[in-house]
């Protein structure tokens, strides 16, 4: 039987970071269809993130990006995040967004620009100290467009040669996460394309380089609840990048797509035990024909209701049917909770924080879209390049 | 035994267009990579096609994207491409850029957003008429992004209605192109996804619409060959936007990802009798970090062998092992020309049409891309909004 | 607001199908593992069938497969299945497993094999007759493995003149479903891969020929309720095979791997008016390791389950939500209906119904399994060949 | 400049090894096509390998299927290989076609099938230590169909536990092949589902173990030839398993489906130094419609072109253009190898080593297909039973 109280009490003590981009225009290569309201500053990003969190009460730090959220006082911008009622999360770099890094960042056959690159990244680090932040996420577009472009391998030396650099320069206390995607923007190789290689180049550098899961970015039918539960089993999940896809990497709002995967990746993280702080929960989406704040609140609130689920499946119950090999006793036992309607559940919990029950309708009834409306007027609005 | 005099005679009169974006800047949604050199305005768009002309001699047309080739007048446009050597091929409609069509242009659910997308297409048939092109190429970004967004079959009752109001505004000579998209830029459905959809809406249209099918918009493990073998069965292919991918629209030069395949296709061209003119060949491409007219020159090139290639195939061989149920026999007929080194026969064809047989050798020789480094200073480079 | 005793009447008239294989042996290449009490007869097959309809009340036909489910007597296996409560359903050919068909049976290079292949056709609409049976199910193995191996082209006329034959056979009140899917047997090739493909023929033949849509028989990636939304707005789809994947023809019970897809496909038919007659709604599914009569009453529940919510479905709220482009409010209102937890509804429905709420617990405690196991003993369990 | 002579002293010296199960029947679920003159024990499988190895001249070796050529005598089945000009290869092992296995085999959740099947295994290293083999392959069909069936991570540590009771019987000059497999035939997880698991597991055994890499056993869009790369680099690439596919574990002929993809892997092995003993390159494949001789010898020629191909290949020239960041002059160097037409070298080289320079043709006049059809009557036919 689960304990209602202990699931609320694990509920409660979530944390779900939103990162500062996401309040900013985004789009496809398309287009960027640009939005009203949006936060011209990093201060305005932390004022929409500390928005989030004021109605859903599990999303008390928000995550920067350098150099777009680029300040010259780190320490008052920390300040800015407190006065607004939460923290800063994880430090994200940006190696892809230089011409420089036309053929790649830290694996670019040209010496000097991995040095600028590398630079870079440890200017992150530097970043950190001065926030406090723990995590450093690297995330790498490096890669070859076509066959033979660049030596495959050698590119490998070279990524190992920049993580190296930056592991060492790392404090005690805190953490680089590297991430692995598939493709894009890179269309033949990416260095970094799977869990494999992110994976044994964190085991090479030591305990403090985890790796981090975006679970937009695997090939088609890949099984990311496996990649968890194994991740997890050695010891070597640092991290979630949130968001959900029907084809590449959509960064749709989580749990849009697929919600019965979501739930499956979070039963693996309760099975395994990574609910604990040393598994970052970061959502990473681009809300491109959407409002921004109101896709933060939803995504804040899908990922809450998978984990709710999770919580919720019968362990003993599911452990029996599984020793004895009951293939449709246990499937049961796991649908049993995800079938379950947790809503009402959540909004209790919520009522008992003091919150709303409702975060999207409260939101919307709080004038604050209308506001930053009103009041956003002139100045560039923030984006992928600013 | 195959007759290499009209296989030389029907690689001679081959024509393949490039489009006039392919020689501006482009990129994914994480950066544009600014080139030197780059043309500024449509006539040096044409420049450039003329130029990827001098040096194949099979690609004597350029296609226009309106609006991004819009000028005042088409007439002398058409003029400048002639003097250059070349003429306007087909033209692209636009109705992705506008931020009116955030949720669709001929699908928007806003009757005012519709009515502005189908005066665009229909503006594009008046430029048909001035610049004398025979073929309008439509591709709509519309669709969705989430389920629930928009009613999914309400949305091919408006496509439905835009498409029949633009056949209805085409002159005799004059044909529409529908192109189909798995997805990208919409994540949740695109109202023309696959070929199926573009067959259904031509074949209500009439003889005069006709599918394209871009090698780059599939799901994977599709076979695009029997596509092409299907359509030309039914009739309905019209044209190919060329390119290749290894996972999405990639957008990468035709032939470079997977050369066996487009020789299957153009071997399924040639057995379908799809080597005249009712089937028009363009390159629908993006040159992110490879230098743009050797791109093409090196695309036309790969177009050329694999259609060399297919020319090559002993159909009468081919025929009798297929009718004798000879699996190995087959297959190895249809590799024996797929493995043939076709490049001496193309450099003969080139020489015998005075050309240079090293098309990419001649035009780094000619001085032609520091010309335009030197020349093309200051203006706003060409790209995907301009 | 949803009127529940109409979302009830609804449901209460749902027909849902099961096949008669999906209790005997089945598996994959590898392994069939058998099962104990597995029938050994059509008649014990129709009996596991009439099991669950008996416990769910919506399950009131069951299909055959020909030749696995030949006797003598159709009339008499009518009669055995009225005797035990419910009536014979769709007739589903086989032409996949003689060794005359290894390179194809209606598009067989051979006049031969064609000709047989046709005249087993043929044969099943006799036994239509014989049965009563409205549709006829065509599924065809025939494709090449390698390229050049056969006549794209030439496959599809010879295709199109067996179905031709086949279609002239139809009586007044009879039709022929055509069933697509990518890829499995064959590799390279596939005669009918997609939607497209089985609509054009079908197009052709007229009135009596529609689309089969099954759920595993799609690329990755594949929007199936895009395609349901289309072949409803065309008037062409004829039936489901119900099952679900994780990877290919994976052959899974329905539901059991994305119910939220499942959802989104039951949410067009509703839409779209497939609620009726016209659409038949049939399992097609392998219990390679799940016991087979549970795991046919999980499916079936399962399709009820995605049916009760989609009916659910606030289509007053959601259509206003489109109109406006309300993006997310228009998703929440889908979600809404698919975050309900129908399973008291259903349980409700049952009692109604004269059934137990409970339909797997009720078969678990009827016995019957056991007794199937103490009495089918000797003779040969039916599998895919027999 | 390419050292043609050097180029040929390497393709002396491949050696490609082939399956004794290649020369028995095989199929698909839904049909085994029978052959005739399929061997009907392990002894006419091995005259079958040693056929091709005489047309070929680099295929020494053959491939053991533990239980399907199980002997009591494996030093007489050893003589019985030298008698026919070849030796005995890798053994292995099948713990996937009894009734036990059908939850899993050595992460079953029960311990006594746990423990059968890792009696199996240790009974092939047995077999090993009486032929003489060097490789010990392990694939395993271990998974779950249904989410929930069993516990993910505990699955991984019933495997872990039993490899290392592997690992620890091996003698000091035998090794550990590692295979992984997307999926199939288990459908939602497989317990090796990825070159990361695979890696981790024989990370953590030792130097013994070592990864196999099947070509078809990877997701859509996944880059093999970078995996390639990443294992070698890392020292863990032991072998291939060589196949080709366009959709699935469609097991067709290397080389057949993408010739391009099996050059490039190609081209990572010889920039990588895997040419030498410690990566065996094998064959794994089914030829269900094709005759089973004459697609190994076809399979063995499509890797020596691959090679030849990829040894063609610039390496100075590519380098340096690497080096320079000429994306398209890197591209052209790969491609000029790969577009050189080698039959006529391997043409040469085989003639210098004493074999007719048409191996196919040679085979087919040799009469050998006609005797074993005549000779081989009666009896069972191998198959993947047998």
């Amino acid at each position: 039987m689960t304990d209602i109280g202990a699931v609320k009490e694990t509920l409660r003590a979530q944390r779900i970071e939103t990162p500062s981009w996401a309040y900013g225009n985004s789009g496809t290569r398309f287009k960027v269809f640009a939005q009203q309201g949006v936060p011209r500053t990093p201060q305005e990003k932390i004022d929409d993130a500390a928005t989030v969190h004021r109605y859903t009460g599990v999303a008390p730090t928000v995550a920067l990006h350098i150099p777009w959220d680029r300040v010259d006082d780190y320490a008052a911008l920390a300040d800015h995040a407190r006065n607004a009622g939460i923290t800063l999360g994880a430090i994200n770099s940006n190696v892809f967004q230089d011409d420089d890094y036309m053929l790649g960042s830290v694996t670019n056959p040209d010496p000097a620009v991995r040095k600028k690159a590398l630079n870079h990244l440890l200017e992150c680090v530097d970043i950190m100290d001065a926030t406090g932040s723990r995590d450093l996420k690297l995330w790498f577009s490096d890669g070859t467009n076509y066959p033979g472009q660049d030596d495959v391998r050698e590119r490998q030396d070279r990524l190992a040669e920049a993580l190296s650099a930056v592991y060492d320069r790392l404090g005690d206390d805190q953490r680089l996460l590297l991430e692995y995607k598939l493709f894009e923007p890179a269309f033949y190789t990416t260095d970094v394309p799977d869990w494999g290689t992110a994976y044994a180049h964190c085991l090479r550098l030591g305990p403090k380089a985890v790796v981090c899961v975006d679970t937009g970015h695997h090939a088609p039918g890949t099984n990311i609840e496996f990649i968890v539960a194994v991740l997890l089993r050695e010891g070597k999940l640092g991290a979630f990048d949130f968001n959900s896809r029907f084809y590449a990497d959509d960064d749709l709002m989580v749990g849009a797509a697929d919600p019965f995967q979501l739930f499956r990746i979070m039963h693996e993280v309760v099975r395994g035990g990574g609910l604990g702080p040393q598994v970052a929960f970061m959502l990473d989406q681009c809300h491109n024909i959407e409002p921004k704040i109101p896709g933060q609140i939803r995504s804040v609130m899908n990922v809450q209701e998978a984990t709710a689920k999770a919580l919720l499946v019968d362990a003993d119950a599911l452990r029996a049917a599984q020793r004895s090999g009951d293939v449709l006793g246990a499937n049961a036992v796991l649908m049993d909770a995800y079938n379950t309607d947790v809503r009402p559940l959540l909004a209790e919990l919520r009522e008992e924080m003091g919150l709303d029950p409702d975060p999207m309708a409260a939101y919307r009834r709080s004038g604050y879209a209308e506001r930053i409306v009103a009041e956003r007027v002139g100045g560039t609005a923030a984006g992928w390049g600013a």
